[in-house]
């Protein structure tokens, strides 16, 4: 195999110069942004002026003045376009688990003369969680949470099925469902979809409107670098608004919050997803965060995972003191989302040894050693590097080591 | 009656010496802090090194490092002083909205052969909104939603009432209920109680564990002062823990989050009502507020807010310009909140007249001054100052000019 000229790659690399828009500390590289997406540059300053000039002194009129009040359409505006969004379809808010909620219970009420709600018998566990525990408060008798392994959610598509409910990117894996595929197949059989994307957006290209999706979930703080526990997002494509009662209704969804009426009545299109009092600290840094987004297209994006990921592989593959790694990912970059996994007895020490030389990776139980590509802060160079240290830590087997050897906390 | 002698209580006010924790603007008096608290001077340095040091550099690893991960019950903890609660019953997350349905949907898993949820006809929107929602969700089969005036609530109280379901302080009025009466009224029927704190915590002293309060929820962004849409927070009395299923179960409330196992299993106690990922950002402001409260008691924060209260009471009552305010608040302090509010048919334009003095209330659909008292950082003289505004504001009708009638926005 001829080696890939990284130096070219980075020569060429359309995105390079977004590294600058992160703060990154030196000698870190950085494989974990599909779990904690990076500091954007642009979110210290804003946060400092929300805090000091919008709350601590303009106060109560920012809701207003500062237009907090709006803030979560505004951000899911930011994020139409990454999501191939027509306008008035996104709103960001809570956390993915609770958006779920709010989805599946209301694409239930758009087939309710159906019960079974299709899922992945490895989705991932929050999706599941969430639709078990709405399927306990219902009864059986309305809902029916199915899963099946991924080969078999489309034999199981059948006109029984309310909903495909499924997460485009595996989370161990990084295996990725075809959602305009899986999608004509619902409708064919008159179900809905709900698509989990939080490993896909900012990342995969993206086209909600095109694919007809009906409802999607994302997450703000993998590859939109939103900040810890970002608020998620909700898609609701347009055709299903005001088709159904969004059952965790409360103020902000209310089409006259301020009228404190008695009685709920909800907003017409995407509000009626808001629930609590928007968060604004923290949708103020996603908002700044995806400034970084305003100027580049989820192709652009996804090209370079592409590169990225295939180049990672590629030197894995070469290298003799790496086969004791088992990929546990897709090869075909059209198969997989912006991650690669490979699964080791040793992965944790590995992991810590990895960490040790300046490579941050995740670890899942109970082998797996997962590695993020983040197309707006790695180089093709980092990429280089990182196999360099998984060579030195497996071919001197300094993962064996007893400080690598602590399994007592995930981090 | 005698003037009262502001000076003197300025100078004998235990508290005045917190006004220095918080950073507000000179030449503001913050009649608000029922609404936005304001910002404590412990926020902006906390949050910068959150964001610069954790989030940028330490990256994925904070999770551990800096406590993320522990932060919900942290922050519940730091409350649990003034809430009257034992260790290990307090946890925050999420919005009130979104706890009120967790609590609800629990306490009716443990009155299984009732359905009737009593509330308050004015309770706050929010909170009826909710259990319209979820009463929509279970079928009325299964819940009914019964709200009554405030003086028909302990005649309502009977065998078939599951959960009473109260706001203590009036959002409008600041009238206050007393929840021991109630909590034991609901008892002696078999039912269980849910309160609504929101704007209690910080300025009424409160024993929920004595008073053998069920549950209970707030808000961290008012008299806590948490930053704008602060977390919430939930009270579940140890002896109901593991009695029912929180049905927003998400992988934070699983006994083994990082297992990522398919099937969820709850963690016992309190963290079984957690949801989504913790949103770490405002958890970390909400953190910082709180310790302004670290060595005050909630008995010295309601002696204020008494005193701040009755001294606005009998100065508004003692001044001829001010009789076309009507107040809508109880003149006893034993029967209210820490505001007061008055009606005026001119109430729009009086708020924004205040407001270009330099003295910031709130204004409520259709004719409501809403003053609110926050007793960490308002001092006798401002009173004494607030009310020659009003003074001056409607003895020389200002409030008639164009500029204060404008009714297009509510701020």
């Amino acid at each position: 195999m001829i080696p890939p000229n990284i130096q070219e790659l980075d020569a060429n690399d359309g995105l390079a110069h977004k590294r600058k828009a992160f703060n990154l500390p030196d000698h870190v590289i950085y494989l974990n942004g599909n779990s904690l997406g990076p500091l954007p540059a642009s979110v210290p300053g804003r946060i400092e002026s929300l805090i000091k000039q919008e709350w601590g002194t303009d106060l109560i009129t920012s809701w207003n003045k500062h237009g907090w009040i709006d803030l979560p359409q505004q951000v899911g505006e930011k994020l139409a376009g990454l999501l191939g969004a027509a306008p008035g379809q996104v709103v960001c808010c809570d956390s993915v688990s609770i958006n779920l909620f709010k989805l599946l219970s209301a694409a239930l009420q758009l087939r309710p003369e159906r019960k079974v709600v299709l899922s992945q018998a490895d989705n991932f566990p929050t999706d599941l969680y969430m639709a078990q525990g709405l399927e306990s408060l219902l009864g059986s008798g309305c809902m029916d949470l199915n899963t099946v392994p991924a080969e078999n959610l489309l034999p199981s598509l059948n006109e029984q099925v309310a909903v495909l409910y499924l997460t485009q990117v595996d989370f161990r894996s990084g295996a990725r469902h075809d959602i305009a595929q899986l999608t004509r197949a619902a409708h064919e059989q008159g179900a809905l979809v709900i698509w989990d994307l939080s490993h896909s957006v900012g990342v995969l290209p993206l086209e909600l409107d095109a694919w007809q999706v009906d409802f999607a979930v994302g997450c703000g703080y993998k590859f939109l670098n939103g900040g810890p526990g970002a608020p998620a997002f909700i898609y609701a494509n347009a055709t299903h608004h005001d088709q159904f009662q969004q059952r965790l209704q409360g103020w902000m969804g209310h089409a006259a919050p301020f009228s404190f009426s008695s009685e709920y009545q909800a907003a017409s299109g995407i509000a009626q997803f808001l629930t609590g009092t928007p968060n604004i600290i923290s949708l103020a840094a996603l908002d700044a965060a995806l400034d970084v987004f305003a100027d580049i297209e989820a192709d652009e994006l996804h090209g370079k995972v592409c590169q990225l990921t295939d180049l990672f592989l590629q030197l894995v593959d070469s290298e003799p003191t790496l086969r004791d790694l088992k990929l546990q990912s897709p090869s075909d970059s059209g198969q997989r989302g912006a991650q690669l996994a490979w699964s080791h007895p040793q992965a944790w020490g590995i992991s810590r040894a990895l960490h040790s030389l300046g490579v941050m990776v995740d670890y899942r139980e109970p082998d797996l050693l997962r590695f993020g590509f983040s197309p707006l802060v790695l180089s093709f160079e980092e990429v280089g590097r990182s196999v360099q240290a998984l060579r030195k830590i497996l071919g001197e087997r300094i993962y064996t080591r007893a400080e690598f050897q602590n399994r007592l906390k995930v981090t």
